[in-house]
């Protein structure tokens, strides 16, 4: 069984290019299970209730988020009634959302899929480890198949959650960086891993960003007003071969599509 | 030509893996010039005069070094003395050591090597994007071969920084995160790019550190005594091929040694 | 009745002059409940066992701490055996120690002390506005009259937290920044209210510490070892009166000793 | 001779009690030069050219800023016009405005008013101690008098700037935590010290926000629009008398008006 996840869609660019080749990518690569990060996937700042509808019409099943998921307000019940757009579960229980959801796959197996933030230089909000432990503790014996994005800023929080929980999922990939890792991997115990998935969005750009503000920034330190860019659309994903009966992984491989 | 460069090195298991390799690779990827940041190269943290002097002696041309550079002070006065270690240039003037070296690679073509720091989540030293400026405008107009390792956190900075310096200097990789992006490139106007060339050193730990003592740091937020991790020992370093008459590069390529 | 709260006691020299006054201000104000930071009491950085214990015999009900609590490891078995001695109820319930300690005070009447950390610019422990919430509902009903060491940095957290608990306890006084505020005030609902009591200790220092060294820090961006200053040695404390039929404050003083 | 400073004046309730008040502070305490940190003045975030004519129209001299001089664009060309308006003098060079203004107080006597920022939990812009040290360089030497805003978050590095500072300016009082601080003292060397002034501005808030409001940021750590509070208004400002023939402080008082 295969799943596919793409890591953060980043405004019109980078929904343009998952619209262009999902399809075709579930086909050719047998996948089983379709998700996405989506935090940029509206203007390159949150999502909204069309925009989501629009990724959901593509292929996707579950989207998942980060911390830009805020900046839209009619999202926020959306939230509540959408249970396939989750949001980082470790924020406080008291907001919309949450941040896992169960359903079945194209082959008909059960998975799980979690959202996670973290902590090192993001908001203060609950601790992802213990989180984690607390979602695996509500998700039925019978679900083998459990994904989660961990959505953080830096290689080290995010490893070490991928340890912690190496062995008790199928796989752990990270987002919110918007540069792919090059270190894909099945750790020891059996969870596919890899610290950051990588923007699919405009890669002319400062992480999805137009590049001569955010340089302006840098020599100023001045506040900006940010546009999405436009140019060197890539999607990137990682794809990930699992056992169904155990929800080990067997195989993680990145995949990328460059339109230039 | 080609420039090999070797990310943080990370403690004696690091420093094994770079003896072992280094001559082979020169010699099998006919390599002009040889850097390796070696901010961890000593237990992990800092930089000796022994070590240093143990890095060059495996055939390393230049060391360049980052934050962890200022952990053990037996290595102050040596950074005065020995011009082929470099630390950030952006740290103040009044410290030891400097940014920028420029030395005749293996070929007897003139290069020089630039080490700056970023600022995001790291000491607000002076600002790298003007200190690039100074530095580049400091080295003769027949040096053609420009490297530069940047040591920051942030994917933003860094990619920020690669942009402002496209065209202007042959390379840029990034160091300190201590996993390899799989984003090398040659930028348009021909400087190759990755963010984040990735440790040498041990991969069965969290960057370097060994893992349950930073799971436990991440659970209870509790100051810890760090030690160095021995297993899963590799090699991450990037390939640029370049013009010399130039100093454009024509191709980046990641290169990775794994012991298992 | 008269609550005393004394800020954080830094090393030897806080330690003096807590010595030296404490009975006299005991006495002369007509103190029921002495109550005092000691997160810097063991040379500056943290607390050990023998030091709780000299503080105690002082005259000290209560010791509250912060983030430098951990820096003695010999403190932590103390702090199980000791529960005189708070930690921030907020960090982890694994962690030795608790935030709550209830007694009775000279006069008679039943107290509770609280201990919380804040988060902005500190460690991303739990929220301390919903421990707040959860220590107040553990407390008996019949006890009124409630204190709150609030130990944070920035001033917005403390003054948010401080208008959360009005009306709800009998005081809050923040610590950690080691220079008294001088925004003593009860707020509207009879909650005493101080942003920052200030550090017991050196004040020919940089917030206790010897102050040339801190000055080099700031103007190389060095990690650097910082000592215990010496003179100027001040006693910054807080008198909080209040009807203890109802726990709420009337009055709120700062309370000075300068041996100079 | 006596110097007024009064601390950020936020929004329209800041901007009515230096109204009322300034006159009959002036001709009561014998103010010879009467500066401001204007840096919340309009609505709580920035200051725009008509509220600064607003502010000098009451009898200001100078007025001082911070990180929120940014907030308002029409703001920039007004800064290169009006040079009674300063802003921190180690942002970039290339920005609007400057950290310094000299002029003749009502007395006759020169002085000179510098503004600076902080870095610790603020944005990296150039070395504050160092730019001190130019821009007290560029002062002539018959001016005696030299007043300091520095706009910082944290008290270790406003007592350093102080202490680097002691004997060479006639006072230096920080801003920025819009609490005052009760440590009001003039230093060894002759400089008067305040390490903040404390907001001039509604109380019943947080830090002149909308009380509400933040409890809720800090409860969901979730983005939400800031509104300027109305009620509990204060002025918050020091005097300092000082030797207008050698430049050395005397004395330094905090001043405050409640209006309740
Ligand atoms: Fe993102
Ligand atoms: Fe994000
Ligand atoms: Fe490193
Ligand atoms: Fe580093
Ligand atoms: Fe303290
Ligand atoms: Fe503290
Ligand atoms: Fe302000
Ligand atoms: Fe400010």
């Amino acid at each position: 069984m295969k799943i596919l996840f793409i890591g953060d869609i980043f405004a019109s660019p980078g929904r343009r290019i998952v619209a262009e080749h999902l399809q075709q990518i579930i086909s050719d690569e047998h996948i089983d299970l379709a998700i996405a990060n989506a935090e940029n996937s509206a203007g390159g700042f949150g999502v909204t209730p069309n925009v989501a509808q629009e990724l959901f019409s593509f292929g996707l099943d579950v989207l998942t988020t980060g911390n830009h998921v805020w900046d839209k307000r009619e999202v926020y019940d959306y939230l509540n009634r959408e249970p396939r757009l989750l949001r980082p579960g470790n924020y406080a229980a008291s907001l919309p959302g949450t941040g896992l959801y169960m359903g079945k796959a194209r082959n008909g197996v059960q998975y799980a899929v979690m959202n996670l933030q973290g902590r090192v230089h993001l908001p203060p909000i609950e601790c992802p480890f213990r989180k984690a432990d607390e979602l695996l503790a509500s998700i039925p014996a019978d679900v083998k198949v459990k994904f989660l994005d961990f959505h953080a800023e830096v290689t080290s929080e995010k490893i070490a959650l991928g340890w912690y929980l190496d062995g008790r999922i199928t796989g752990m990939v990270g987002t919110h960086t918007h540069i792919p890792t090059g270190d894909a991997r099945v750790l020891p115990k059996g969870t596919a891993y890899q610290t950051d998935c990588g923007m699919t969005g405009p890669y002319d750009s400062v992480i999805g960003v137009e590049k001569d503000t955010v340089i302006q920034r840098f020599l100023t330190q001045l506040p900006m007003r940010f546009e999405a860019a436009k140019n060197m659309v890539e999607l990137h994903a990682v794809i990930i071969t699992l056992d169904e009966t155990t929800g080990r992984a067997t195989a993680i491989q990145p995949y990328a599509i460059s339109e230039e």
